[in-house]
């Protein structure tokens, strides 16, 4: 997508292909600059510092520490350290081991003078599929907004989302937010509810940033605010993203995601989620029980960092002093509280059924 | 109760009987100041400036608001233009225009001459009453704790509580947090979870810093948080305060209680709402329709103010820039979604004839 009308993708190799380049997210909204990253470590401390964020970065990022790993040393051993250096850097979402394992599977076999280039070629091929399957959500989630507009003539459909699931999550595109763009390139009147997102505030700094860059109209709210919003009528349709997404349609994404859930289903109104098919972990059945939720640093609760009147960059103390905070980073939402997933083959209920029905390569 | 071993209520009558005193709540917990009101305008920019706020202490800095003007003016024009003025401070808490009919009513019969001696009388009288009537409270709400405790011996209850109703919204013990005071007082384990309440903080800069104050174990959460944390166990009951409850028992109460009490209601939590019968509302029904909802600066949501770590206090910007924000001051939460009402005369269910039970004076 578009900043200050140069096209951007959130991950490019640099032009001496020695280097990965990334849009440095902790910055957003206050200040635009990228990062180089020149080795795995530099992609582990990028993921778990959350310069990159989201299910499909994160995948992308570990992806080029395979390959930056291995143009230092192509080694089975180097190849080992890597995939498990990288796969330590977080534990909720599942695209970064979905990301390992490619990447891992694709070198594997090949000799180690021409690993490097493989793995490059590996995870360029994975970031252009991550920005065709977004695309292909946007399409598909585009009719899910284009049937609730066709309702109400003349009036925008205003959508909820939380987090952020757009393309600074992603390589390009977005998931929850392809739709979003589409429907706004498409003519159709949108107007976006960004839940700011504590304690990062990933919708009010990143979800606010990339629609304002695209002309999408939208206004930011507490997190408390949704269900005062929806009680009321304001909002037509909820649609956030997933980090990881169980077999039977459990999902886990951004703490908060599943009192909104919650609050859609008290008041009627669709609920959507949209993934690629890289964020299913097949092997779970149950997302209460069986999703590890990152516990995170509790100065995220207590303290927060933005621009001072004088454009100086400052982190200031919101809590009493001494007391302590706990940070989650995610909930489950259960399946029942979805009303569809929206992936990158198509709409399906968020169910086992749902899912074989879209991925019938699973079946047996 | 006590700050560093001294005891406060939130609002006094100064020394010289002609000005209140009141703790600045804008400024904690960064500074303990106290600010001195000498006139209703005063008065009434303490209240809409939120330097005092909670249902019953505005009523109480109202009922003072209408002393001064009668200090200074002792007419019947005065006193409406007092009153007239007060009123319109905040639309939502509806202890604010008891309050101020309680004090019109007592000084109106008398000659001009001893009004403002009988409403400093009648004031002081309301603010004792308030203490007494959150004591109360705080003696049926122990019994719920007490319950608790009694079927986890030796662990702690764990008890969620969403913005302010402690003795900082009240003139003393709170609404909400005077049966957690109790409790921990008599000995009974509790852990509060704190919710931060964006977008003012409230709940990490109020309650953390009171519940600390008297040595109660607390941990502050996200807003996000507490479905999670009760999705898992981690919560044994929530309670929150009101600012107004109708004759049908909907509570209008801080942004976000709504998606607490829907959280609760999931998972069985039984979920309680404290309040002195001045914040029942009589004439109302349907609060989700009736109640009116304050609407406040959208720089609360885009802005945070705190301390830097050079012990200096900076307003700094959080969201994108050129994104609009809305700010709606609290959400009602429907009767059904409620366990119990906690008042000065007991407990009862939040519904008409649980409220009339307790207050049968206002049948027929």
């Amino acid at each position: 997508m578009k900043i200050d009308g140069t096209h951007y993708r959130t991950i490019w190799l640099a032009d001496d292909g020695r280097a990965v380049e990334i849009i440095d997210q902790t910055k957003l909204p206050h200040e635009f600059t990228t990062l180089r990253l020149e080795t795995a470590e530099d992609c582990a401390r990028a993921i778990r510092d959350m310069n990159v964020r989201g299910a499909p970065l994160i995948g992308a990022t570990a992806a080029y520490g395979i390959c930056l790993a291995l143009l230092a040393d192509p080694s089975d051993a180097a190849l080992d350290a890597a995939c498990a250096l990288l796969g330590a850097t977080r534990p909720t979402a599942v695209n970064l081991h979905w990301a390992i394992a490619e990447m891992r599977a694709a070198v594997l076999p090949i000799g180690t003078q021409a690993r490097a280039e493989a793995a490059f070629a590996r995870a360029a091929a994975l970031c252009d599929a991550d920005v065709e399957t977004c695309r292909m959500i946007g399409v598909h989630g585009l009719s899910i907004v284009r049937g609730i507009a066709e309702a109400k003539p003349g009036r925008p459909v205003n959508i909820l989302t939380h987090c952020n699931a757009g393309w600074l999550g992603c390589v390009d595109w977005g998931t929850a937010l392809a739709p979003i763009y589409m429907a706004h390139d498409a003519g159709i009147p949108v107007h976006v509810w960004v839940d700011e997102t504590r304690p990062r505030n990933q919708g009010a700094a990143l979800t606010a940033f990339e629609l304002g860059g695209h002309g999408v109209p939208h206004t930011i709210i507490a997190d408390n605010a949704g269900g005062h919003l929806m009680q009321h009528g304001h909002v037509d349709m909820c649609i956030t993203g997933t980090d990881r997404t169980t077999a039977t349609g459990d999902v886990a994404n951004k703490i908060g995601t599943y009192l909104k859930a919650l609050a859609a289903d008290a008041s009627g109104i669709p609920f959507y989620v949209a993934l690629p098919h890289t964020t299913i972990d097949w092997s779970l059945t149950d997302g209460i029980a069986q999703i590890p939720i990152e516990e995170r640093d509790a100065r995220e609760i207590t303290h927060v960092t933005g621009r001072a009147e004088n454009g100086e960059i400052v982190t200031v103390e919101i809590s009493a002093p001494g007391s302590a905070a706990l940070n989650y980073g995610f909930d489950v939402t259960p399946a029942r509280l979805i009303t569809g997933l929206v992936t990158e083959r198509g709409l399906c209920a968020a169910s086992r059924e749902g899912l074989l029905g879209l991925y019938p390569e699973r079946r047996g």
